[in-house]
């Protein structure tokens, strides 16, 4: 990146600044700065040097840069924590109604009504309505800062209005076009409008094929719809097709953000978005899955337990365990991750669900028959007992084949049921396919018994 | 979305005038519909069909339509098999220049040099310079088609340039600056542009404090950029900042989608990004790592038999394998997702390589000791035998600690080692730590060997 060798030379010198007391200087370097890197300044900051911040820039100033950091940052609430309660609400009432919904739905109850009462009323009733929508929603992420117009005028005076509002609205590069009632009926590019004549109708240039999404779709499908169309935003309106709300491409790259986290998250069996330095922190978010799965893990000790006198008859048994188990828990990890994703990218969810599960167990017949023969071979070979291998061999193909069926049934069913599919974690499918895959291979092994033992 | 219970309507509509040969009623009806939906409908042809179609488009209009269906897609190369080689070649020099570069590169040289030969000489230069940058960096990404004016004109004459490049342009929200040797010296938004007077000097209201890429970094610190900064496209210049190109923010979209699978892809040990419903094709992709790892399972295999004497003495050691072998498995896959996203989202790789290691070691000691001391409690009630339930907890305990340490350091070295870390499978950690989690059980278990036989 550009000027990447000064900026932190521009971030001491505004610390200078700051304990000089020279707000003039300050104020000139800071607003020099993207706020992207306002934002990173502000963070790096202690307590003391930030309440000295807030009496060098109003709130409008700082809901500039609020704007940007407020994505899941957990020091948010500290920060508010320090401000004066009617800075609080005239820097939310300047922000993007989207963000300042995003603090709000962070702190309690009563601060939010507090907030909401001092606000000035026009931004207390627009933020209101977004703390109502449901959370993943496109009425939870869309901002209602957009530029709406009436199709009878001209492009000269729709330009004249999109001057004026070029300031607050959060993207000035579409314009909506609306009829009396509200509802949406058309949509403009700044591009179609600076390439059009001045006296021309905006009735007469407005493509009237919307593509909109309606208030409660899943955030994850207006990602869609904006990846897909490479739009820059989306608007978004409710059932009777009145404009509400615009989601612009920078949330929805957040979205695409989220959602991949939590897809991994799902399969590593971990939030990965919560990291933190501290390793106690970290046990306390890791251990309720490995105790839950430990316990799932004890099932599987039990039914060894049960095979103990077939083990303790044919020590050889125990050499393969956890071959098999492994090699199962690999495949279904395979399978469920394929799952999973089929799942994120599919739109008609329902037509599949049967191919989708027989086309697993049929890969997991196939991955099994190969990884089975080889290990036929060299436990064969190796142990100069092909009976061996044959048991070893067979139980390998019956387990993967198995782990493939639990790893593509268990998230299709849960997505089935309303759940997350990702929630469907990997280590939970290993630890499920040890239980299966052992109960596989001692059945197999105890009808082979008698052959195998030399 | 709206309109969607008409959209296949149009679909078959519109595959109705091919079949009927009416141009003019196709004509009219594909141009209302987004350039998406047309390369949805185009994807859904037979080959007769699309051949008609070519007839129908010209090279331009079938152009504005592979601007958006290229990506990923590997039906590509079948479509141009069917059309005439100058038709590919006015096409090609239409579309956006990091589109047909991306076309091009999935094609064999000779029809590579075919194509550019016989395109306009102007278009063949420049898509060729895009051929030369590397895979994955700014440069192959990136696209020529940006707006660059001079400092020394006012607003009104750079609205006119502006006018006159806005249909070629991939972008016009963004107007780049630069000064007489085409070194980039500045950026302004439309949104500026638009709310200044007519007769302000671009050099007055310029922004030149400029955030751009260098054409070798990493599409991922470029997609870093963007979302950082909430672009929605950033300039790419050489080492002597001049400007080369743009990249916008719906390549960059498609970026993080890619760079996701790819992390998802690593963890699982399988490509979901290439996902077949024929089962063999699947078991082709899955068996390279089932097959690897099963003889990294073998390794396990051979240290088990080494202990074989040790299980048959007490056969109440093969119980507990997989409870071991799996439970470290699941704690290595956890720290493997924390360290794969911690590489991720951090900037300076360096400065935490030890902590990082030292914080999931520490975590793996909490997380070992809670799980261990809950085996232990479970094992010396169940079996009525502390001794072994002490094996087993310490064993935990142990196991789930070097699982850990292989989990972060495996991913950090790879990062170190100029290897992508996301290549370092869940599968992989899980096998390796089987290995490492019997050889601590055994030791530990012979240690007390005949303090729990009873």
């Amino acid at each position: 990146m550009n000027e990447n060798n000064t900026i932190e030379e521009q971030y001491d010198y505004l610390l200078q600044c700051l304990k000089s007391e020279d707000m003039t200087n300050f104020r000139t370097a800071f607003f020099d700065l993207h706020i992207y890197e306002q934002g990173q300044f502000y963070q790096s900051l202690d307590e003391d040097e930030r309440l000295r911040l807030y009496h060098y820039l109003s709130p409008k100033e700082m809901a500039d840069m609020f704007d940007v950091i407020e994505e899941d940052n957990e020091d948010v609430k500290d920060y508010l924590k320090e401000m004066r309660p009617q800075y609080i609400a005239d820097m939310l009432s300047e922000m993007y109604t989207d963000n300042a919904a995003d603090i709000l739905n962070q702190l309690d109850k009563a601060s939010v009504a507090r907030y909401l009462s001092i606000m000035d009323s026009d931004s207390a009733e627009e933020i209101k309505e977004l703390l109502h929508y449901e959370d993943e929603t496109a009425g939870a992420i869309m901002a209602t800062e957009y530029v709406a117009i009436k199709a009878n005028q001209t492009v000269h005076s729709a330009m004249n209005l999109l001057k004026k509002e070029a300031r607050s609205a959060e993207t000035i590069y579409y314009v909506y076009v609306i009829d009396e009632q509200e509802r949406l009926i058309g949509v403009m590019s700044l591009r179609d409008l600076i390439v059009s004549d001045d006296d021309v109708m905006i009735a007469d240039i407005v493509s009237e094929r919307v593509i909109s999404v309606k208030v409660g779709d899943d955030q994850a499908d207006v990602a869609k719809t904006i990846r897909d169309y490479d739009f820059l935003a989306v608007p978004v309106t409710d059932y009777d097709d009145h404009l509400l709300g615009i989601i612009t491409v920078d949330d929805i790259i957040d979205v695409i953000d989220d959602e991949a986290a939590s897809d991994y998250s799902g399969l590593a069996g971990v939030n990965v978005e919560e990291v933190s330095d501290n390793p106690f922190k970290s046990s306390a978010k890791r251990l309720p899955w490995l105790i839950t799965l430990l316990f799932l893990g004890m099932s599987t000790a039990s039914l060894i337990a049960h095979y103990e006198e077939l083990v303790s008859e044919a020590s050889i048994l125990a050499v393969f365990i956890s071959l098999i188990t492994g090699t199962a828990g690999n495949a279904g990890t395979q399978s469920l991750a394929v799952a999973v994703r089929k799942l994120a990218v599919t739109d008609d969810k329902d037509a599949n669900f049967f191919r989708s599960i027989i086309t697993e167990v049929l890969t997991g017949l196939v991955t099994g028959f190969v990884t089975g023969a080889t290990i036929f071979v060299i436990v064969g070979i190796w142990k100069q007992n092909f009976t061996l291998g044959f048991v070893i061999g067979a139980a390998m193909l019956c387990a993967i084949t198995v782990a493939n069926l639990a790893g593509s049934l268990i998230p299709l069913l849960m997505e089935k049921l309303g759940f997350d599919p990702a929630v469907a974690s990997g280590p939970f499918i290993t630890t499920l396919s040890d239980l299966t895959s052992v109960l596989i291979y001692f059945n197999i092994a105890s009808l082979f018994m008698s052959y195998f033992i030399t």
